[in-house]
Order: C-alpha cells, then structure tokens, then sequence
C-alpha cells in the first residue's frame, strides 16, 4: 500500500494542449494539489482551474489550493535553490500528509512540459529522499513553451541537421553560445536578445502563447528588437506579469547535410 | 475559398500523447494523408492508423495512405537535402491537387512534434512557394521523443539554470558540443554516446519510447555504454528498425544558480 504522485504536463497555455494522457492522469487522482504563489500568477491558477472544469469528470477527485511562497530575488532571502527547493519540499510533505490518505493517487498539475526549466520532479525526490512519505511517481508530459511558439510561428526549431540550444536570459546576456546558431530562450528578465550582436540574426519572439493573450513578432534582430522590447513592456504593464520565450537563428551558423 | 493545410503533431509513440487540439485537428479535415515510408516504418504507419481509429469520430473524413520514397543514403542519390526536400514537395502537391478538392481541409500527421527534426513544414512551404496551390497552414504541437524520454526516467531535461543542447549522433561523434553539460542526441546511426570521452558521464537512454516496444537504459556512461549497444543491436534486429534517442549529462557542467 502506497500513494503514487503523478506529475502531469498541463500545456503552456492553451486548454487544448493537454493530451489525453493528462486528461487521464487527472481523472485517476483522488487528490490534485494546485499551488498558487502569489498575484502574478493568478492567471497560471485560472488556467489551471479551466483546465480541471473541463477535463475532470471524475466526482471523487478532490482539488486543494495552497499557496506556495515565491522566492525572494532581492537579496533578502539567503539560501541557495537548493534550499529553497528543500523548504518547498516540506510544504508539498505537509500537504500530501494532510490532504491525502495512504493509499491515494496524488496529481500534481505542471505548467508546459516537467521536464522544462521546472523544478517539481526534483522537489518531489527531495520528499522522498526525507523518508516520512513513500510513494510511486509518474511522470506525464505536456507541450512546452517552446512547442507554442514554433506552432505559433509556423517554424522548424533546428535548422536541417544542426543542433539547439535551449538556454536561459541570463546565460544568453553572457555571450552567445558556441557551436550553435540556433537558441531558443526561456525565463528572460533580462532582454537577453538586445545583447546578441549579430543584429542579422532572425528572432521569433511570443509572449502568453496558447493563451488569449497570445503575441508573437518575428524578423531581423535589427529591426525587431525595439518593437519587442516596446511591446513587452506594455504588455507586462497591462497585465501585470509576462511569460515570454524566443528563438534566434544566426545566418552564419553551419550549414550542413542531414535526414530531416 | 482556399485550401487548409493542418499540419498535426501526433505523439512520439504512445496514443495517448495525442492533444485535444490535435484531436479536433484530425476531426476537421475532409482528408488526411498518411505518408508511408517504406518497410521499416510500417509500424509507424501502424502508429497512425491506430490513432486515426481511437479518434477520428469525423464519418466525412477521407484517409488516404501514399508512399514516399525514402530517400538513399548509399551515395546512389546525389541530390542534397534540399533537392530531396522538393521532390517530395512534388508528391505533396500531387497528392493534394489529386485527392482534395479547393475548400477543403487536410490534415498531415507528423511523428511527434513537426519542429523537431521534420521537414513537414519546410516541405510544404516548398509547395507554397510553387505557387500551384494556395492554402492556410496550421502547426499542432505533439508531445516528442524527448519528452517521452524525459517522462520515461522521470527526470528534468535541464539542470538548474543551465543551458541544454540538441543535436544528432553525426555532430556528437565529432566532439561534445561546447558550453554545456548535458545534451540530447537524436538520429543516431553510429552509436555517437560511445565516442564521448568523459566516461563518467550519466546517459538515459530510451528506444520505441512511448510504444509497447519502450526499452529504456540508464546509468553511468562507462557501465551502460555497452549494455546500451548490444541493447540496441538486438532490439534492431528483433524488429528490423529503431528508433532511439538519449540525453548525455557531464558531470563537470558548469553549476550555476536558477529560478527553478
Ligand atoms: C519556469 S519556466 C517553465 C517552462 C515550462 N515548464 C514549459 O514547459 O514551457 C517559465 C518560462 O517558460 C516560458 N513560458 C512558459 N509558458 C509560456 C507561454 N505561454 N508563453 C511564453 N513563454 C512561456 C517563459 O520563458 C517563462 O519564463
Ligand atoms: C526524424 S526525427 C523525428 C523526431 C520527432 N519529430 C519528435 O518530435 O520526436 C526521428 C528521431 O527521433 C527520435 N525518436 C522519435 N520517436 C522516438 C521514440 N518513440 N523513441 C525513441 N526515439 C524516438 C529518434 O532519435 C529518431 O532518430
């Protein structure tokens, strides 16, 4: 006898992005356990409860919200992610102790893909690792952030036989990566892309994809960029919260032969 | 009036990846063309006539199968890719002009996400700019291999905050791309994970991920490199093709610090 926890992929915005895999992974929870963490992402917490009014029609599933605390990026909280992940962790053992029986089926709903720049797999090991709650774990993917915009844009991510990388802002205001000229970035703060110098590079730019919101702009870094920036600002005024990811193409990467 | 063209990411193996939005994409097209590719890909073939049965509940829908030489790889062919690339576009247009008629919509099912090393939405873009045909093209994500991959051994494709890289077995064998840890290969015909030098290196490896064939592999480079071959050579053997892909972590990636 033991729980299971099934870490699903709800989509990156769009209700239809879930699969039906999710949608049966929803339905076979006794328990779906959505955080929210704080105001900006009040939004996320809609989506999340759109989501369960239409795919949930399992009666007996019960759905808990309970907050999660953001972390501070002022300075002001001291610990490493790792801390923060360890302290995360003990408020989802609280929880799962709490909120579900012995023997229950834990969902837990995840924006976009698990895998992708999200944390909820390692924090659930962390659970694990602390030995007060055992348990099964599934993992169930979702289209990520990087999947809507490639749809959005009608784009191919790699160019014929060449490699990717998918990085962060920050990295990228570092320096462009070597030995690829294709970069899809992702938790942008910084407005990494006005770093790249290769101002002939081609940008596919999108913010809230899959959501009503939804805003793409895409062509020369040069011509572009302002636009972008202009349009991001107002954006995160007017809402109150962005979410935005894009891919940049040099023109002189490598060409090179390959199947696809 | 003008032709749709739906171009529909189906999932990396499993039916259940297949998303609502693709669902309902396979449900508004008057014909779907299912390309077939030869022997070796008759289960994948398999693969979408299995979907269109669990979920195409449109009775007007056309589905029509027609085969797409596969292209040569002994060096008899000594066209490039991107010759390769319009031929096809011709048997698309072809098919089009021959099994549709000018309002319709068709559907074509791509293997799991049409941004990830598939050419479907360049193919088509050929046909566009042939100017034979005119039509409005949608892309619909589906869940890829490497999240299939990733759910599979229930891990996170990207350490904290640091940058991953996508690439094929041709361009790992020439070197462990730099700036970054941990990569993904796909399209590996010559095994690139045993050139790779740091043998202390963690591999997940996963071939038919998704499918009722699914083998998966995890471990330290240098104790699973060789299971992972012979794995390979037998599975290959057993069903006369395979499809793997793997991520490849380095232990000496740069660690840094990240939001999640
Ligand atoms: C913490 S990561 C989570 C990524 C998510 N797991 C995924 O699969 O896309 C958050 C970042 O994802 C990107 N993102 C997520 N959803 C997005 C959306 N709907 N539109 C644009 N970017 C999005 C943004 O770069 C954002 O900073
Ligand atoms: C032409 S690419 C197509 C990739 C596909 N569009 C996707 O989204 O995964 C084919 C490569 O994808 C990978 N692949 C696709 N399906 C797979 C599966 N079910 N299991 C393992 N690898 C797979 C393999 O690396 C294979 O060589």
């Amino acid at each position: 006898m033991s729980r299971t926890i099934l870490i699903i992929g709800i989509g990156a915005g769009n209700p239809e992005h879930m699969t039906v895999q999710a949608i049966n992974a929803l339905n076979r929870s006794d328990v779906l356990l959505i955080p929210t963490k704080g105001e900006e992402k009040a939004f996320l917490a809609d989506m999340r409860r759109d989501i369960c009014e239409r795919y949930l029609t399992n009666e007996a599933t019960r759905i808990h919200e309970y907050a999660v605390p953001k972390r501070r990026t002022d300075g002001s909280y001291d610990g490493g992610v790792n801390d923060w992940h360890h302290a995360i962790a003990r408020i989802y053992e609280e929880t799962i102790l709490e909120r579900s029986g012995p023997d229950d089926t834990i969902g837990l709903l995840v924006w976009g893909d698990p895998m992708l720049y999200d944390s909820t797999i390692r924090i659930v090991e962390h659970v694990r690792a602390a030995g007060r709650v055992a348990f099964e774990l599934e993992v169930i993917p979702g289209i990520t952030s990087i999947q809507a915009l490639c749809a959005s844009r009608k784009i191919a991510l790699n160019r014929i036989g060449l490699p990717v990388q998918i990085t962060t802002g920050r990295r990228l205001s570092e320096g462009w990566p070597e030995g690829t000229g294709d970069v899809v970035v992702m938790l942008d703060g910084v407005e990494a892309f006005r770093t790249v110098q290769d101002r002939d590079a081609e940008i596919h730019w999108g913010a809230y994809l899959g959501t009503p919101l939804e805003v793409t702009i895409s062509g020369r870094l040069d011509e572009v960029a302002e636009t972008i920036s202009e349009t991001r600002s107002r954006a995160r005024q007017q809402n109150g919260w962005i979410m935005d990811a894009y891919l940049i193409r040099r023109r002189d990467g490598p060409e090179t032969e390959g199947e696809t």
